[in-house]
Parts: C-alpha cells; sequence; structure tokens
C-alpha cells in the first residue's frame, strides 16, 4: 500500500507554511511557506485609489492573503514530494489568536465589499492589535465591580487582544459595520469554513479568547449590557455557538478548492487550532505534569490537568481547550527572544562585533560563546524580564526591564547571561506559581525558535527550573501538530489514527539531546533566584510602583 | 615694569603638567606636558635586571619620574614664552594624594637604593594602590570597636587609599623597609622637599589622608599600638609633625635645582597642594555656601564653611584643610565620566556610531546631541550610579550600578541621558545631605574635564540640583590654582599677592556661560529625584543588600 500524508499549514504573523507529513512516522517531506502579499497592516490600508491611515497600536491583516497560502503553498509541497493527490488523507491548520474579523452570512469578509473596503474596523484585527486597549481596561473595570466569575479562569484579566474588546472596538467605533457583520469569527474557523464550507468553532480560542468555557458558556447578557447595552445581545446575533473539540473533522474538501490546490475532494479537514496549543501533541506531550514551552520572541506556557485549579496571573484554564479529556492552561512571558534581540540591535558595542567577525562567528554565537563561559553568578549581574511588560505571572504590561550589578568592568557576555537568566527565573516564577496552585510539573519539553540553536540558553533554563528538558525534534512544530490533527481527523479508516495520542506515538518525535539540571549550578541558582523573587516582589506586586510612576511620566509626553 | 609670572605644576595620574602663568591677569600663557616615562606601575617593577612581578591591586609610580617633570616642563614653559628667568617668582604644585613613599634621613627614596629596589613596598604607593585594603578593613574594625573620635571627621570610615593603611601594609609586608624608612612621605611634600631643601608638611593631605586635624592632632599611640604593638610610636619615628598651611612660604628654589630649570633662585615654593582642593581658589571661590565641582572621571565636591559639622557620608572635615580660616568639606562620587566610558566603550551599538559618522559627528557628540532632544522623565529610564561603589553618602564600595525602566523601544539617547541624569541625583544627595548637616550650599562651581564640552550634562546638573552653576574659565584649574599658591607665597613683596583672596581676584576667572535651572525641567527632576532617593535607600541601607549578595556570589570565582 502506498504512503499517507497529512498537510499542516500554520498560519504565522508574517507568512503561511504548509508542511507535508509522513502519517505513519511523522516525516516532514516538503515544506513550501508564503509570505503574505499584504502583511502586517499597521499603517495604511492596502487600497489602490484611497489613502486610509491607521491609527496607533492598529494592526490588521488581508484575510486574502490566507486564501493564497492555500492555493500556492498545497500545490507545491505536493508537487516537490512527487506523490498522488489520493495519498493525502488529511489537512489541519493552526493560527495565531485571537486573529477576528466580521464576515456577512455568506462567510465573506466586509473588507471585501466595495462599501466597507475603505474602513479599518472592517478588515482582520491581528492578535497583536492593540488599540482595543481602552475597551479592554473598561470590560476588566465593569468584570471586577460585577465579580464575574470568569475572572478567576484567565488570571483576573482580560487582554486588550482578544475578542470582546475588539469586537467592542468594532461596534463603538463603526456601529454600522458591527450592524452588517452576520458573524465575528476567528480566522483560523474562517479559514476551515472556506475549505469546507462549514463554520464549526474550535473550542481552544472560543475558550481562551472568548471567555467561554464547557460548564458556564459565555458570560451572561447582563455583563454584556452592562458593558454597551448594544452589546446585550452579541452572542445569539454575532457568534456561533456550535463549538467542536480539538482533533474533530470539519467536514471534506469542498470540491471547488480541492481542484485549485491538487487535492481530492475527499480529503478530511480538522477543526482549526492556535499555533500554541498544537505544538503540545507535536512535542509528544499528551499527559499531566509535563509542561510545554514553546520559545521564540515571547513563551507560551502549556500544561494540562486532570483538575481544574485557579493559578495566579495565567492566561486561562479551559476544559479541553489543549487537549481532549483535560483542563489546559496557558502562561506566558511577553518577551524572551525579543529582550536578546533588543540587546543585539540596542547594546553591542562593535569592538565585539568586530571580534565575532575575526572568530568567523556571528554576534549571535559569539554572545552565546562568551555567556558559556561563566558560572552562574559569576556575571555578578540580576535582571528582571519585563522589556514588554509582564504576562505571567503579575499580568502587568506596565512593568518594565530592569539590570542590577552593573560595574565598570560589565562586558557584553556577562549582559547577555544575565538578560538569559532572568528570562528563566521568570518562567520558573510561572512553574512554582503553577505548583503551588497544585497543579504539578515534572518535566519540560521545549520548541520554538529558540530552542535549537542555543545551547547554554537550554542550560541554563534546566539548572534554573531544576528540571530536564526534552526538545522537540521538529523545528516547525506547529505545522507537524496541524498535520497530527488532520490524520486523527481522518481517521484510522483512512489511514489516520483515531486519537491524538495514537498520532503522538507515531508522528511526534523528540531529539536525543536533553538538558539535565546540574547540581552544583542548581544550588547557586536557587539564591540567585531568591534574590529575583524578592526583587519581582518588591517591583511587581506595589511596594515600590516606581516603574509605573516613570511610565506615567513618560507618557505625558506621547 | 616687565610682567611677573607664577608656574603650577598639577602631578596626575599619568602625567605631570606645567603652566605659566601671568600674576597680574591669571593668562594661561604656555604649558608642557609629560607623561611619567615609568607611568601607573601594575604589573612589574621597571627594572632591568629583574622581573618582580606585582600582586592584584597594586598601583605603584617611580618618584625619579616627577623630578623629570620638573627638569622638562619648566625650562619649555619658560623657553615657549620667551620670558626672563627673574620674571618668575613663584612655583607652586599640586598633586593626586595620597600617594606616598619611603624615604630615609636625607629625603632619598627607598626604592632608588640597590638594596631595596627591587621590593615592592620600597616604591611609590599611588592613590589608587588598593592592596592596603586588609588593613584598612582592620584598622576601621579596631577604630569602631574603639570609638575613636576621628571616625566621624571621614564619614564613619577610613579609606584603604589613605596613609596608614599603606604604611601598615609596609611594616607587615617588609618589615626592614618599614625599619629602613626615616620618613613615610606624601609624594607632593616629597617633591616641594626636593626643590627646596625643607620638608615643609602640608595641612591638606596631612588633615584628609592622615587622619589628623589642629585641635587634636593624628590619633592616639594606643589607637595604633591597638592595629600593631609595632606602630605604637609610627607618628614620632616615621612622619613629621611639622605642619603646614596652604599658601605659605616652603622654601626657595635649590641653586642646583634653579641652574637645571633655567630659573633664578629666588624663586619662592609654595607649600604643596593636592589636586581637588587646589581648584577651589581657581574656580574663584573662598567663600561659604559655594560647592565646587571637579567634575572628571569622578567627582570630587567641596565646599568650606565657618562651623564644624559632621555630615554622614562626606569624605573628611579639615580645619584650614581646603582654604586658611575655613573647615574644608569633601565628598565624592566614585565614577561619573568613567560611566560614560563604560557606555560608549561597551553599550553604543554599531548603527549607532555609523549614525553619528554620518552626521560627521563624535560619538560623544551624537550621544549629547540625542539626550539633549529629550525631556526629563522622558526617556522613562532611572538609574543608579553606582558603576564604582558609592563614595558619598554611603561610603560603600560594594554598591553596584542598576538601570530601570528598560522596555523593547529603548535607545542609546535614552540610556545614556539616564546615565547622566543618576550622576546629578548622586550629587543632588550630597548637597541636600550638607544642608540637612547644617552647612549650606546657594551655588555650585564646575571645573574638570566634563564641564566645558557638554551642555546637556551641565543643564540637567543645574535642573536636578535646582542651583545655578558657574563655570571656570580655564581648563587646566588644578595647575592655575598651584601657580595661583606659588604667587601668594611670594607675597606682594615680589610682585605676588598676601592671600589667596587677592590671587582669585586676579588671576581666576569664570566663564560668561552660566546655567540656571529651568522650572519646569526642576518640577519634574523634583519627582523623579524622589525615585532615585527612595532606591538609594532601598538598595543602600540595608533593606534589601542583593547587591552586595551578587558581589560575594561572584567574588567566590575570582
Amino acid at each position: 500500500m502506498s504512503k499517507k500524508y497529512s498537510i499542516g499549514i500554520d498560519f504565522g504573523t508574517k507568512s503561511g507554511r504548509a508542511v507535508l507529513v509522513d502519517v505513519d512516522t511523522g516525516e516532514e517531506v516538503t515544506t513550501s511557506v508564503l509570505e503574505y502579499p499584504n502583511g502586517v497592516i499597521d499603517e495604511r490600508l492596502p487600497l489602490e485609489d484611497e489613502e486610509v491611515e491607521l491609527g496607533i497600536d492598529w494592526a490588521l491583516q488581508d484575510p486574502n492573503d490566507y486564501m493564497k497560502v492555500i492555493y500556492e503553498t498545497i500545490p507545491e509541497v505536493i508537487q516537490k514530494a512527487k506523490i498522488a493527490p489520493e495519498q493525502v488523507i488529511g489537512l489541519g491548520i493552526d493560527f495565531t489568536a485571537c486573529t477576528m474579523l466580521p464576515v456577512d452570512e455568506k462567510g465573506e469578509p466586509l473588507c471585501n465589499k466595495e462599501k466597507f473596503k475603505n474602513r479599518p474596523n472592517a478588515w482582520v484585527k491581528l492578535w497583536k492589535h492593540h488599540a482595543a486597549q481602552p475597551y479592554a481596561n473598561k470590560l476588566n473595570e465593569v468584570a471586577e465591580q460585577r465579580e464575574e466569575e470568569f475572572l478567576k479562569r484567565y488570571g483576573g484579566k482580560i487582554s486588550s487582544e482578544w475578542l470582546f474588546p475588539k469586537i467592542w472596538q468594532i461596534l463603538d467605533e463603526a456601529p454600522d459595520i458591527y450592524e452588517a457583520a452576520d458573524r465575528f469569527i476567528e480566522a483560523t474557523d474562517w479559514v476551515i469554513m472556506k475549505l469546507t464550507g462549514e463554520e464549526k468553532r474550535n473550542i481552544s480560542t472560543t475558550g481562551y479568547k472568548a471567555i467561554w468555557n464547557k460548564e458556564s458558556g459565555y458570560p451572561d447578557k447582563k455583563f454584556f449590557k452592562a458593558l454597551d447595552t448594544d452589546l446585550e445581545n452579541v452572542v445569539e446575533e454575532k457568534l456561533s455557538t456550535d463549538i467542536y473539540d480539538l482533533g474533530k473533522k470539519a467536514g471534506n474538501l469542498k470540491k471547488e478548492i480541492a481542484e485549485k490546490v491538487d487535492l481530492r475532494p475527499d480529503v478530511t479537514v480538522a477543526v482549526a487550532n492556535v499555533d500554541s496549543f498544537v505544538s503540545v501533541p507535536a512535542v509528544m506531550v499528551s499527559q499531566p505534569a509535563k509542561m510545554v514551552m514553546v520559545m521564540g520572541t515571547s513563551i507560551c506556557h502549556m500544561v494540562i490537568d486532570q483538575k481544574e485549579k485557579f493559578v495566579p496571573g495565567m492566561t486561562g484554564v479551559i476544559k479541553d481547550g489543549i487537549l481532549p479529556g483535560y483542563y489546559g492552561y496557558e502562561a506566558g512571558q511577553s518577551a524572551v527572544g525579543d529582550i536578546f534581540e533588543w540587546y543585539i540591535s540596542e547594546g553591542i558595542p562593535s569592538y565585539f562585533k568586530k571580534e565575532a567577525a575575526d572568530n568567523n562567528m556571528n554576534v549571535y554565537d559569539y554572545l552565546e560563546e562568551k555567556a558559556s563561559e561563566l558560572k552562574p553568578g559569576e556575571s555578578g549581574l540580576l535582571a528582571l524580564d519585563w522589556w514588554n511588560g509582564n504576562r505571567s505571572v503579575l499580568v502587568d504590561a506596565d512593568l518594565t526591564g530592569m539590570i542590577l550589578g552593573l560595574h565598570l568592568n560589565s562586558k557584553p557576555g556577562e549582559i547577555y547571561r544575565a538578560l538569559i537568566e532572568a528570562t528563566a527565573y521568570g518562567t520558573n516564577k510561572i512553574i512554582r506559581t503553577f505548583e503551588e496552585s497544585g497543579v504539578d510539573i515534572d518535566e519540560l519539553y521545549a520548541c520554538g525558535g529558540l530552542v535549537q540553536k542555543n545551547e547554554t540558553l537550554m542550560q541554563i533554563y534546566a539548572d534554573v527550573t531544576n528540571k530536564p528538558i526534552k526538545i522537540a525534534a521538529s523545528k516547525q512544530t506547529p505545522a507537524l501538530g496541524a498535520a497530527m490533527h488532520g490524520a486523527v481527523a481522518a481517521g484510522s479508516k483512512n489511514g489516520g489514527y483515531d486519537d491524538i495520542d495514537e498520532a503522538i506515538q507515531n508522528m511526534a518525535h523528540l531529539m536525543d539531546k536533553e538538558y539535565h539540571p546540574i547540581p552544583e549550578n542548581v544550588k547557586i541558582y536557587e539564591k540567585l533566584y531568591k534574590e529575583y523573587e524578592k526583587l519581582h516582589d518588591y517591583f511587581g506586586r506595589g511596594e515600590n510602583d516606581v516603574m509605573k510612576r516613570l511610565k506615567d511620566i513618560k507618557q505625558k509626553y506621547e
């Protein structure tokens, strides 16, 4: 019998990536990437005949770009692999979230209509669209006053990146668009709807971004009414309440799409996924006490558990939100790789760059080499990793970064190591908070851009957390995870799998290399972490709100 | 009648600089600089036939280098000015302190003797020789136990840079050299002795560095005995107790020296001076409530007053120590320009250097331009200026630097401005501490390397301290001050002046440019200074000793 394949498509912030995966082995056979032609739209709308500028903190996308990814990358992975269309049994996608758009009753984006195309609120609001912050602030205020139960499932705060602040902004700024919208839909669900003709809302974005859970549903009408009388019926009028677990079949590929992408129409399409969560099975995790870290510009921390616990400062806890049968917990650090990038571009002196070049190394590798020559505590430096605020466990965007211990001989390798250590302390704080709240964590599993290239960083994380770390073999874990969900949706009768555990056993892999805590380092990092914790609480829990006061003064100039 | 001149020679850390000054106008006519041939000796002794390595923290000099400065620079300033030898009426010098050496009964340095030349303890110990730190620690411990009164005149602590820790090191490590020494003498007094044949010990170094004052003399024998029984009679046996006020005549130039330097033997030589203190009259200050700041790699703050007050954390208070008739107070910041140098060399990214070059500017000027474009508080950053510990008012070498408020958009101009502001807050803390202790400060007078080239920095200091700042016209204020003391020692009968006030009126000048506080900036800096003070106390006064604990961990690797 010929080999079977599943295609996973990862819709990132700047591009879409399709990976053709061997269903039996998980081998990633071919890959195709398309940069979104209109990219992140944050200055002006991409119109030919009109100039429409966007305000500060706006970040939009063009939904047609997503379909271009479908039409270009799927044929390419098939052609490159030289396989027959019928060998592809499943298709899964994952997406950034909450990335949402208004559509009409046929599922057509409002920004595609002549009437609305010059209206920013008609376009896709990307996850990092932050212009809804005032609506999030107001929403949190009202939720606190009303002592809404749901707050505790989201670390006490709803983010401006999530669904309802974005919908409220549309209602408030563009009531006619709100009115014209038949649905507000996650982009990930919209793509699946375009592929299958069926709107099957996925549980992840609904749970984590739209304040929903299986037990109690959406927030109460009265809550929405308290926000704005016109929002009272937002759920009934504007949202699907038809919500599906991950790994379920959304439908078959529509005929007209199948023809355009060289696939057969009987390909099974899985319910949509979110990029971070879909990585969990792709690093072989389907059990509690194994924390998955997606390590890139930021870190997303995920763990599943049989019990529902309320952990201070997590991003969310949703039943079945990450894997069926478990409560899925998410937490995060808002800047990690971003801090290192900042340091490389704003803090590395030219002599250091020259030294790197003289050693035939890029600056990253040379920095890592210098950092690796130091022992824990040898730099004398300690930093707080809040260059982009603190997502977990303080949930406070107004906190800022700090370095302490600087002296006239402080060198770039020392500062870089201190920044790595600070991010590791931040992760450790999240882990300890989970543990103190009754969610066990025994091992760490890592994937993402930072993982495979930086051994010093990974060893520091193992030493600081005093936990072993296993590493995903794949460099494209979200796409792999999406393909795994495609294979599960197809099921064993079509050559796929009947559940995600089977898919994990066959398709997911870890690297041989693992990181284990080095006892003498653990001992020193225990001391240093105590220092971090003391400053974390001093600056982060109200003892000295200097960071906020400085920001207040700064903002008067903006 | 032909013009009269005085020569001032400033003995710095790396070189000696002679300036020929017009006694009537203060015009600095000619200058000559000689780098010390043996420089700062901190790796091995400058011996031809033998290899003698120095330990960590040693810093020595060769006394013969000082005489080379005399022999080379004096003839040069006279020849360049094309004046007659008899037109020079006075000579004054100033020096780093405490820079000391052991000499025999003829004033010959022990390091010049065949027997001792390969012994590090026989050479000049430079001010920044820090290898006597263990002796200073022990001395402070004993002084505290015995509740020695003198401690309060020195901010509670005797520095390892001062005389007795250095002498004790010699006694302990090289008792034969201690035995062979007829005198331990400040280098500044030794040069005057070589020039005049007379040992006339100056009050400044005796008071500020040798724990002496007019009322109570040196510490008690019992104190020295408590340190080490062999030190009991150190004062009687090894130190001159013949102490002279500043501006007094030490003697006339010895005939054999005069011949070598093209001067007449009747030139009056003034009692020796210290580099920072001699700058006070050179910036026209001879009254209380006017703080002089010598601003360079570090800042030295000086003020005089009729009353003796004990100001926490000052370096010292000595009657007549800076100007006759007043209590002279000294305080200081151990790193200022050094922090900026650190940032330029370790923190400026290459794109910023390139931008500076593209604008035809050096990095310093470009940084200043960027910093000058910001308003107070606009950077959102706050720093503690402790890159080399804190000299005043905390007197704690183990404190370290900190920057807070960092975020992903923090830019070099912002960081640089935050570092300038931090040093200004440090100066303000010193000023406020003086004021709270009853020593008034109405105006600031500044001289030194940082002053004339950095207008943004000076305006920030005026705004932070809320005090006007006047600027020395001379770029070589210590040498000018030394020449003024030469003119005073010569007296009016020889064409000089009868007191330092007369010399100030005629020879010292200020620039037209003054800096005045800008009220709207003062208002914001009052808020920011409160934030600085809060962190200053939190990290500096024991609430959170994290800096010391980090240093402890770091030092285990050394």
